[in-house]
């Protein structure tokens, strides 16, 4: 083994980001070194399912170092850069050691953030993680079984109050599917609190829900929403969270369970490389994803800040897949001697579900809403899926729910203390 | 509602005791409230399978007031019983407040216990409930990702050594598979620690393993055991645990991860009826299962102490399952005015489950090993799960399994540091 000449790529963090610029050095010259704090690469587009009782955390998770078994210069690591050496090349490990490196691409991605309100984290989950997902299924299965046991007719009217903060479409996901939990899956199962009586709010700062998409297509998701039973308010920051409820400018809503989808920062490694980051934490990096003034540094996914045909490149997973192939082709033209090109975002589209056979697509020309934008989305979600295994498990799951309303994951792990 | 005049019964505890003395008083004119701090009825049979990473925890499980929705007699609560008043006939409840009851069966079951040696709890993690299974799970995979970052050949190999404590099936169940786990399921995928090296200990003080069945079922265990790679150490007692190491008398043995399946202790209610308990602290109950001198307290499934037959009946799931619908039959017969009966517990027979493709089975006159136990104890398994999506998706995982050798849920969530 000549160690010491094949060059070392660090890859660090394995969501779409890092596993695609592992997998984009398949058969490269290198030996790559791929590091996450979690033994799994995690489909985040269905980590809402997770969160709602509707999937199991394997259904949408699997192992990192499976999925790159057979590509034999990858070595998997579960740990936690806590440091960027980059003067030194070298990153420091939570478990202990430096690692050093020839190439690094950090792809670490974003938190939700509480716009400097940290101490609203504790009332309001937010969802990034499998952590996150179970410890917002305990809260929301756990506030149906309070009610139940409250006598107390406004006590219990806040255990059946749940407030979405945020109208982007993760916020959009839960809200949908709450309401038809509370609606249908819950249904006569309770004796004393109605589930169907559940009061669920989404909010919005901004003047519409899903501004990413177009107007037409975010008055559709909000008429979707209504009609599943979701009161949506646009326009209405908040201005308070608390144990027992949601300030809304002067307006108190008594809730137990409110849940956080409005805002996200860039993991604190990108401001360790000594170049400027944006508001939100990502660093700004030059056209080919590498960071100026250390062209062996790649940055990819939610934590790179660039721009593709004039526009802001979006925090979404074919984005950040399409930067970790291209940082592995940059990797690559570098070690051949070859210029690096300019990262080009290949945009195919944006599609957002509702709930229950409702969902908005935007297709560039072509525009989805309702059930046809819905089967759209599911066939795209489950092609994605890694694993033949979980695509067929998930679609099962789909069909089972679809037909019944159950939803089977309905099973509160951990207790509300577990710091998840 | 003339609630004053309809006799309440309280049943504590929805394992298969609780569980089936709900059902039993389907019908029954009678309103019935099920109090569980879970809000999940489990499969504890298979508990071992979440552990070791081939199932979900939805898989084993179902919402209580889910299996129960259709009998309308039945409240669901889901809340822990701190106190028993046995005098002033009312449960205090942990979310506050007492509920008064006419009728009481108690079916808190129990937990692991380590013999007055609590300090080994954090060490030697034990399985009862979902949190236990995916604190094990956790363990177990984070111990071979250890491995993986050690450099050091010796911390490495204390990674790799698995030290299961007690040789009854749980014990057996996790020794068998978690050898299969290091010998094929993660073959391949390392590339500094070869899992395949794995060192798989079964400990067991008695002079046999799996002593509650005959001793030619025994010796074939332990063969298959052997087969598999387990090291059985019979005879053994093991005499201290801590962080790096399990200790056998005068031996050492460096190990990361020792899990405990030697001892259960009944849940701390059974103290407080006022009545003889046994060392385990389960309650002597009279011939019918009620309580001496509380003839409207039941005690049923491993809380209850009992003869049948002349011979102590087992803490399995069937005995559980009859004792609780003996007591739903005995309050059925006391309202009627009837007496109540004995309870005779129909035995039949013994499994355990040793790893892939082995078994052994003890059904009276036909004894059972192997291949042919093994798909006995797979029919048997599958068919007693509640409801019929959870028995299609465990046979795919199951069949999914055996072909590619793979645990789908080798999935790591929460941290080291949850409670669970």
């Amino acid at each position: 083994m000549s160690e010491r000449k094949v060059p070392h790529v660090v890859i660090v963090g394995g969501g779409f980001g890092g596993l695609w610029a592992a997998r984009g050095l398949a058969g490269a010259p290198v030996r790559v070194t791929l590091i996450d704090r979690c033994n799994h690469h995690l489909f985040q587009p269905l980590l809402y399912q997770v969160a709602t009782a509707g999937l199991s955390s394997p259904d949408i998770a699997a192992p990192l170092r499976h999925i790159l078994r057979r590509q034999a210069n990858v070595t998997v690591l579960m740990d936690e850069v806590e440091h960027v050496d980059a003067d030194g090349k070298a990153v420091a490990l939570a478990h202990g050691g430096r690692l050093d490196y020839d190439w690094l691409v950090l792809a670490t991605g974003a938190r939700h953030a509480y716009f400097g309100r940290d101490e609203w984290a504790e009332h309001a989950p937010g969802l990034k993680t499998l952590d996150d997902a179970l410890a917002i299924r305990r809260r929301i299965l756990a506030a149906f079984e309070r009610a139940e046991a409250e006598n107390d007719a406004a006590a219990r009217r806040a255990w059946l109050t749940f407030v979405v903060i945020g109208g982007g479409p993760t916020g959009v996901e839960l809200a949908g599917t709450l309401a038809e939990i509370a609606r249908h899956t819950l249904r006569r199962e309770f004796r004393n609190a109605d589930p169907s009586h559940a009061r669920v709010m989404l909010v919005e700062a901004g003047p519409r829900i899903l501004s990413a998409l177009p107007e037409s297509l975010s008055a559709k998701a909000q008429r979707q929403l209504e009609k599943l039973g979701v009161e949506v308010q646009t326009g209405r920051a908040v201005t308070a969270i608390d144990a027992t409820g949601v300030e809304l400018g002067g307006e108190r809503i008594a809730t137990r369970t409110a849940l956080w989808a409005a805002g996200v920062a860039a993991s604190p490694l990108g401001r360790e490389l000594g170049v400027a980051v944006d508001r939100a934490g990502r660093v700004a990096v030059a056209p080919d994803l590498s960071v100026p003034g250390h062209g062996e540094i790649f940055v990819v996914g939610d934590l790179a800040s660039v721009a593709s045909d004039g526009k802001p490149v979006p925090g979404v997973a074919p984005a950040a897949k399409q930067m970790g192939a291209h940082a592995a082709r940059a990797i690559r033209a570098r070690l051949a001697g070859r210029d690096t090109t300019a990262f080009r975002y290949a945009d195919a589209g944006s599609l957002a579900t509702i709930g229950r056979m409702a969902a908005v697509a935007d297709l560039g020309r072509i525009k989805l809403s309702g059930l046809a934008a819905w089967w759209f989305w599911l066939f795209i979600h489950i092609f994605f899926l890694i694993g033949f295994r979980s695509r067929l498990i998930v679609l099962i799951n789909w069909a089972w729910s679809y037909w019944t309303y159950q939803r089977h994951a309905r099973i509160i792990v951990g207790t509300p203390k577990s710091p998840s």
